[in-house]
């Protein structure tokens, strides 16, 4: 049974959506690395009584609560307020962090106004973390056999703060020396209903033996993501889950799977263009240039991208790419973009684009109409698809689906 | 005595820190652009007790809840269950999502698995609210004289059901009567504390009087955004306290203002090229590809946008652009771009784009450098700028800072 640590976000800017709360998502991330759960994660305004509320409420659930922001020298930073009202307890002036604060304003040849000194209000039985970056100490407070740390809510000093003095006291409390190891697979070209279907017997047994644990992220036109998250003694045991669980997926879903981790479709398909050392021109009409963009995203794509003709008016199809005469949003088009495309660029492999964006239809093609062309080698593979979305999601999966085009005729290879 | 909304934001991922919430940040910041307020905002992972237990927490604080995440159709998506036993309803198929369910696999040819009809699944007495960009409609549920609103996770879907039926009917039930009208003016060439500097005055005033209020929103390379927000019995009165500051505001900064609400630096552009009747050419070094994406993610680009030659490889810049043997990485190159742009695509104007977004420099100049050539009649303007930022910003920034360019030299025709 692991250690329960649930993270209270405090500061009104964060219900308002004036700054985004990316503070609690590091910290249970980081409590997940150190096998320590995070089921809860609450953000609340600079209000004493709702601080109090939700500590109290946190305490009810978790074995810890790890409070993050609140802790400056203005009137609304009061999370010291609150805590010591959680515990019971009296705020008392700590003279050494009261001195060292005084030192730091000195060094830096800056008045300190007597506010700064609220930084250095202690709940009485309060353990006080060292600050090294800024002048808000943080707080280890114990509530009963529970405990509550109060943490600043800037980045960078929570995370100092959280990896020096936080986490190993939480590893110490849990006694559990698990190790939870996480791995994302990346895929494309099944629904998450479809993949659901075809891991089902897969997804049985871990349900049932627990680890690893096996989640669909959706991620839109990136494609659908499978984490697995394995919880083992050792790092070594917890990979060797994870190795085996993505085995079974492999074997199951094949060529849908395109990448792990931090692969995009992007990086995969000029990672297998340089191993094979083709070159890739593009011809773009209905993405615009958004193939390009996103292939240039990823540095050192000039290894093997020669560039794009982005074909936008018809003339330009003709003139530039020498596409005849006819209806552009068509499979003949398509193949002679592609052509076109690799004869101007001078590349191994010609990839065009033409379909229709919306938001009207084109040429009596629906919205959601994409035609491929791959000129490779003597042959120019086609494709014709329809897809979902408005304007700029249809861009967006036409861009992914002839990635995954092109990276599937390049495994063949 | 404003309505409060609170906002469950449920998903494993979330707490794992795998991915950031950003839905309930947006949600308390258009709850409060609305007057209704949100002090509380959870994140839950996919277990049904926990879904239950918080959406029970949060009624028994505030008025409403929204709940966005856990709609999808696989196991682990149970935000249905949840609702119904918190509302103590039984979950039945809706034959009308149902259907559109099934429509919507048929029309995209794909093949739909039993499991996308857990997503017709409706507690008894709940509204549907239907789905516009995806497969998982959102639900209206009450509970008692309270209501839990169920919404998408997938943003785009969320930030379009919570304009079309969430926001509004939360402003129905609040009664709230005063009118809140909101305007963002967009801006592009001066910092946070440079607008702050200059808008000294008309601040102070705005802060004395309470309304409009003003606030600075940072958005990055998309520049800074200015919000007024006025708050009165009509909205013409509303408006018109709106109009009186905006135009103070642009009296004092000009061109520095480049739109307002939903313009972007493309639309705007787009715009000022279709009023002068002039055609627009690219050629995308550094950006590869972007400055044409960005401006085709625009409905109707196609009226003034002829194209872009993404020359990525030299060889493409003389081959295709005819830029002259030398540096490419140069105001030379960029000017020769500009040139070669006009001429290839047939275009009025040919801007071009050369420069160095890393991770390493480039012909000796550092990460950051950004030439720009815009040839428009006999002239080739140039410009030449150092860029903040990691590879991703600088491509982002050169677009909008090229297109600034040729907005200000549109303006001065």
């Amino acid at each position: 049974m692991a250690l329960r640590c649930d993270v209270v976000a405090v500061g009104t800017e964060l219900l308002l959506g004036q700054i985004t709360d990316t503070n609690s998502a590091y910290i249970g991330e980081q409590l997940a690395l150190s096998g320590i759960d995070s089921l809860r994660q609450v953000k609340v305004g600079d209000n004493l009584a709702r601080i109090v509320d939700e500590l109290r409420l946190a305490l009810s659930r978790a074995d810890a609560v790890i409070v993050c922001g609140g802790l400056g020298p203005t009137h609304d930073d009061i999370t010291r307020e609150a805590i010591a009202e959680v515990m019971g307890a009296e705020l008392v002036l700590d003279d050494e962090v009261a001195d060292r604060i005084r030192e730091m304003f000195a060094s830096r040849g800056r008045r300190m106004s007597e506010n700064n000194l609220r930084q250095a209000m202690v709940p009485v039985g309060a353990t006080v973390i060292p600050q090294t970056r800024g002048t808000a100490p943080g707080l280890i407070c114990p509530v009963g056999d529970k405990v509550v740390y109060a943490t600043p809510g800037v980045p960078h000093e929570l995370y100092e703060m959280l990896e020096r003095a936080v986490l190993p006291d939480l590893r110490q409390r849990s006694g559990e020396s698990a190790v939870i190891v996480s791995r994302v697979l990346r895929t494309w070209g099944e629904s998450e209903s479809g993949l659901n279907e075809r891991l089902a017997p897969l997804i049985e047994r871990l349900d049932r033996s627990g680890t690893p644990t096996l989640a669909f992220l959706a991620s839109g036109w990136e494609g659908l993501k499978i984490r697995l998250t394995a919880k083992a003694p050792t790092a070594a045991e917890a990979g060797a889950l994870l190795a085996g669980a993505e085995a079974e997926i492999r074997a199951e879903l094949g060529l849908l799977v395109f990448g792990t981790d931090d692969d995009t479709m992007e990086s995969v398909v000029l990672q297998l263009l340089r191993e094979r050392q083709l070159s890739l021109g593009l011809a773009e009409s209905v993405t615009g240039g958004l193939v390009a963009a996103r292939l240039t995203a990823v540095p050192g794509a000039s290894d093997v991208l020669r560039g794009s003709v982005v074909s936008y008016a018809t003339e330009v199809k003709a003139s530039v790419l020498g596409v005849p005469p006819g209806p552009v949003v068509s499979v003949d088009a398509a193949v002679a973009m592609a052509e076109g495309a690799r004869r101007v660029l001078g590349a191994d492999i010609g990839l065009a684009l033409t379909g229709v964006a919306g938001p009207t239809e084109q040429e009596g093609q629906p919205v959601g109409t994409l035609h491929v062309g791959l000129a490779l080698g003597e042959a120019v593979e086609t494709a014709s698809l329809r897809l979902p979305g408005q304007r700029e999601q249809m861009r967006q999966f036409s861009v992914i689906s002839s990635l995954d085009l092109l990276r599937r005729r390049l495994l063949a290879l």
